[in-house]
């Protein structure tokens, strides 16, 4: 058999990660001790915050180190179990790590049922990401029926579950995403009440002529620019989501604040941030709400599936073009 | 009897005000219509936000155009009445605008008792900046025992009500001002914790010495360096009070926007604006709360009065050069 394939952090670059930011290592596991899983692992995740958890800043978990194994959420199977709660074949989900093979206490994950949905589903809208998406619109955008709700990468993982919940809300919802494939997407399977292609046209102008009576929720995923245009338009008491900065992750050294910030004063509002790991106690509540909508069709989600763990690299250089389509993950 | 004086928008600065902004005219008044109210103004009060009222931007009221009187707070007595809830020599608070003299609806006009406090404190902790500060802090700041608030502009109209409203809720508190004498004042006279002066020392440096454990609450007048030395200090569910950014208002074109914001995220914190109008039915809970702390000694306040209505152009300059001590007003 193989030895175990390992991508571990080589240096922290300047802005996103490139192939230069890894070494591949192969080496042999180890057997697991006592309260401990040998996992064989079958997806690996790939996510825009993968761009911060190798970089030195202060953030809301430990940096990887230089030499470390690459975080990353995944899918195992057990093939060694010294924990009474797990046996041999269990499919679990957790921070895996980039590698094929991982032995880990059996503390912090969660067993999946791959008979409920397809196992890819559990790292996408039955996943992080949609919890992600869930818990950021309901509990911080809290939008109402016949507000306007606008949503960056709209077309993503997060972006996708956010926006189809807003419009079950009764909200009016606008997506943006780069490229008229995604914005197609964001209509005719999504829902979208309208849709702006950011590579093709002005932002701001397009906000003006789609949503002319202003903005009241805005789930972020990229700042920049587009956070800028959002805040020249928000309406009183308006709610921004941010999730996460995707265009200013290349130059976090030298990143751009949103200049409009201001507005958050003439216009009353407000602008919040969280991560999931505020609301680990409560993913049941969300797995069975974004569940039971799956369920009924009233929840679509794809997702984008690379094959080898050696795709890493090339996978995340794909995810921050925003060449994806759905949720990119490895199939290892 | 002379003719009144009025100060006029004479054209829109590319940044701060300065003599060429205005128009000083002199042309009689009008006798009150129905009712409305002749005032003579006694005093005028010199804002920071006056630098936004005058510029053509979207904001929570309608800028002052070109040709019309500048907006401004102040306190006048009623010399000609056609309203029957006010007589000759009633003493009023409102939107008088900076002139020695104003006809207007007395519909909106708030009563004020001389001989409660002197006038002035009307203008100051027990008028706008004072409830401004009230609101801000409780209501979005929200400060727990144990917990630090920082605030800036400290030792201004609205950050001393801030730091010693923050103090009685058992917070601690620190601070920022420019230079040694209000670094002393916060520190001698508001009761303060700590005190930075911005003017002397790296405030990212003085916050790791003075607030090691992190920021819970910052109230921010100011933006700018402060706001991202603050950003990148604050602890999980730190709330940021935008009061603020009048460090900004020299180049409203090319504001800079707070480039550590993405720390919202990583601390799960929150920024939220606010104005005075958000809270105008409450003023009188306001009122009374700060007017009893100020009755017991818990509260000082200080005004810096200039002399005359001339002064205008000269008082607005010393507001935004940092100049003045206390809350700013012209004795008309």
């Amino acid at each position: 058999m193989d030895l175990p394939i390992r991508y571990r952090l080589a240096r922290v670059p300047a802005g996103l990660p490139d192939a230069e930011t890894w070494t591949r290592t192969q080496e042999p596991g180890r057997a697991p001790g006592d309260g401990e899983l040998r996992l064989a692992v079958r997806y690996i995740s790939i996510d825009p915050a993968m761009a911060g958890w190798i970089q030195p800043v202060r953030s809301y978990a430990e940096p990887v180190r230089v030499g470390e194994v690459m975080k990353a959420f995944g899918i195992g199977e057990v093939v060694d179990s010294r924990s009474e709660r797990y046996s041999t074949g269990d499919v679990v989900f957790g921070l895996l790590g980039v590698q094929t093979e991982v032995t880990l206490p059996a503390k912090g994950l969660r067993k999946l049922d791959p008979k409920i949905v397809p196992l890819p589903k559990y790292l996408g809208g039955l996943g992080m990401p949609g919890f992600t998406g869930y818990f950021g619109l309901t509990e911080i955008g809290q939008p109402k029926a016949g507000e306007t709700v606008v949503v960056s990468a709209a077309a993503g993982a997060v972006g996708s579950v956010v926006g189809q919940v807003a419009k079950i809300s009764g909200a009016r919802v606008i997506g943006i995403a780069g490229g008229a494939d995604k914005c197609r997407y964001l209509l005719d399977e999504l829902g979208c009440d309208g849709a702006i292609d950011y590579k093709a046209e002005d932002v701001g102008a397009a906000l003006d002529r789609v949503v002319p009576e202003g903005i009241d929720v805005y789930f972020d995923n990229v700042g920049g620019a587009t956070l800028d245009a959002v805040l020249a338009r928000i309406r009183r008491h308006a709610r921004i989501v941010v999730c996460g900065g995707v265009s200013q992750y290349a130059t976090l050294a030298g990143a751009r604040g949103p200049a409009n910030y201001l507005q958050l004063v003439a216009q009353s509002a407000r602008m919040q941030g969280f991560t999931m790991l505020d609301y680990l106690p409560r993913i049941q509540e969300a797995a069975m709400q974004l569940g039971a909508l799956m369920m009924k069709g009233k929840l679509k989600t794809r997702e984008h599936i690379m094959d080898g763990i050696d795709q890493f690299p090339a996978a995340l250089e794909l995810l921050f073009a925003g060449g994806n389509h759905g949720k990119l993950m490895i199939k290892v």
